[in-house]
């Protein structure tokens, strides 16, 4: 990680680095115009209108979220392309939330069942916003199989919505160390195969969606239309590890203070659950590295305190700030108000997360 | 658990209710009035002015906060007795602030190295602000051993710092099943062992500070005199496995919604990290428990996904809504802006997460 930390931060700090967040931004956007694909970034990774900003100017052609919350925000913000890529249940004040919405950008919503897609229906979303028909590609969370995808969308369409297409998020792709290339090419098969169910129910598909940061790259190519990376623009640990990001693209850190060594053979530093978030694939130790002490690793968190294990005899002293390149990026974004920006180991600018919270 | 949901929530919600919050607040307080033992529980788990006005009412001496902007919050809120029961560092920017907290507040500040120290002297706390001495009694985390209190606290004393006490936590009460009783017994025995060292060396203790919630009934007794208990309010799947609490006692839940029944054998919900964290003791498995699903637990987690698999054929309808007891409940509430309060199953009252984030 070629860029430094300024020194009056005030611990813990969510810390990004303009030039290194630029670079990803523009790099992830050259791509997908290279192969023709549309990209329409997950923001629930950082929740903030600043990196949409960049995001738009750099070509995305709408945005990802995954609540009507975070959708609301961005609407605010003047954008007015937005996919929740989320089974929505229009229950319990959401369904005049999302009319809203609905009357004021271009609105589309995941549905996976036919009861959510009548609660669509019965709040009066058919004909103003759009749907896409949610397919399983492997990670087995939400969505159909693909030899389902039509017959839910013929059912779906009857009721009066539109369909656009379909989507998927290959999520299996975090599942070991070596998954993305698998899970790239089980998003492409079967959102093929769903593409062909639609067809075989009379249903034509404009819209084929895809995506995560480790599988993008292998998924970006036909039938899919579209793609809708979040974590990239950030990195992380994980996104390391997985082989997808190289150290020199890790954006964002947490900046910690080293605050106790009192216990020998570990410092303790001042970022834990509730600044790095608890997130752990199986396949990784730890809750994060720290590149000041030799990459040493978070080895335990409490909510306010991360124990660091080190080798050296004479560890760092209390007070030396150090930096955190957190396991996964989007639970801790979401634990902090704020960004530091960082231009040259200067602080240049804070951003609000924006869409913090906003779960509901 | 005998409390239930209103119906006109928004999910995912963090949900109080109040009769049990009350009785939870108030037991605490007569059995810790019983022991002769003052009760000054931490904020750092419901981060609230209306809950903590509620521990004030029923005779909490003061508050125990984690960061320097908890205190501010709480001062701010006209908490005039708060100990920031941490290793605080006064560098970048908090210098100042702990200064402005100290001129208005009885402030008291964790320490546990003589560079720490000299810091706030440097900041000229000396002589507003009081210390404890943080003593390691099994965690391991921060702290110094017992004999090493009175040597510490003798050179704090030096700098021109009132040293109060002795404080502990005895997080290792949360290391099995069966681990609170011994962790009290380490809080009270090596407390006992810190005073004396503290007195070896000429300085008399005042305050010994001792606390968590698995231990507090275990080591309420001399020489302690003081607890910081901070989950009791709530309780939550954590507490209740520990044997601390019954199923009854738990006050907080997060509500959530059947999202998806699309993938056999499961229902997703849309609780996730964001709602839920990620918190999981090594000895407990999944992130929550249902009680509307007969118990059934929250095997895996997204950030907007929880996987709850079940036995039934016939799973929950699309849009029904169902309680989450979470594991820990310490970061789950901060990961919300709002308590919804509900009385009787009918909803009352939102109070404020105040503190919520302020980790710096």
């Amino acid at each position: 990680m070629g860029w430094s930390l300024p020194e009056n931060l005030s611990t813990p700090a969510l810390v990004v680095d303009h030039d290194v967040l630029v670079a990803n931004v523009g790099r992830m956007a050259a791509r997908m115009r290279h192969r023709g694909v549309a990209l329409r970034p997950h923001a629930k990774t950082h929740k903030s209108l600043d990196v949409a900003a960049l995001q738009r100017d750099h070509g995305a052609t709408g945005l990802t979220v995954a609540t009507v919350g975070e959708a609301e925000v961005f609407a605010a913000g003047g954008h007015d392309d937005l996919f929740i890529a989320y089974p929505v249940i229009a229950k319990w004040g959401k369904t005049e939330r999302l009319a809203r919405l609905a009357a004021s950008v271009r609105l589309s919503l995941g549905v996976d069942s036919l009861p959510a897609a009548q609660l669509l229906v019965d709040g009066g979303l058919a004909g103003t916003a759009t749907v896409m028909v949610e397919v399983d590609t492997g990670q087995h969370r939400s969505g159909v199989p693909p030899e389902a995808a039509g017959p839910l969308a013929e059912a779906v369409a009857d009721l009066g919505l539109e369909v656009e297409g379909v989507f998927t998020h290959g999520g299996h792709g975090y599942w070991t160390p070596d998954a993305p290339a698998g899970a790239a090419r089980d998003e492409v098969a079967r959102l093929g195969q769903a593409v062909d169910s639609l067809a075989r129910w009379g249903i034509a598909t404009s819209r084929v969606s895809a995506g995560s940061s480790p599988t993008v790259l292998g998924s970006a190519m036909a039938p899919v239309t579209e793609e809708r990376p979040g974590t990239y623009v950030f990195n992380d640990r994980q996104q390391v590890a997985l082989g997808v990001a190289d150290s020199e693209q890790v954006a964002l850190v947490v900046a910690a203070t080293v605050v106790s060594t009192a216990v020998r053979g570990q410092v303790v530093i001042d970022a834990g659950s509730k600044s790095l978030g608890s997130d752990r694939p199986r396949w990784l130790e730890g809750f994060g590295t720290v590149p000041e002490l030799d990459g040493a690793m978070v080895t335990s968190l409490s909510e306010c305190h991360g124990i660091v294990v080190i080798d050296e005899r004479t560890p760092p002293r209390v007070g030396t700030m150090v930096r955190v390149v957190p396991n996964h990026v989007c639970p801790v974004v979401n634990l902090f108000d704020s960004y530091d920006v960082v231009v040259g180991g200067e602080l240049v600018d804070r951003w609000p997360v924006s869409a913090r919270g906003h779960l509901a």
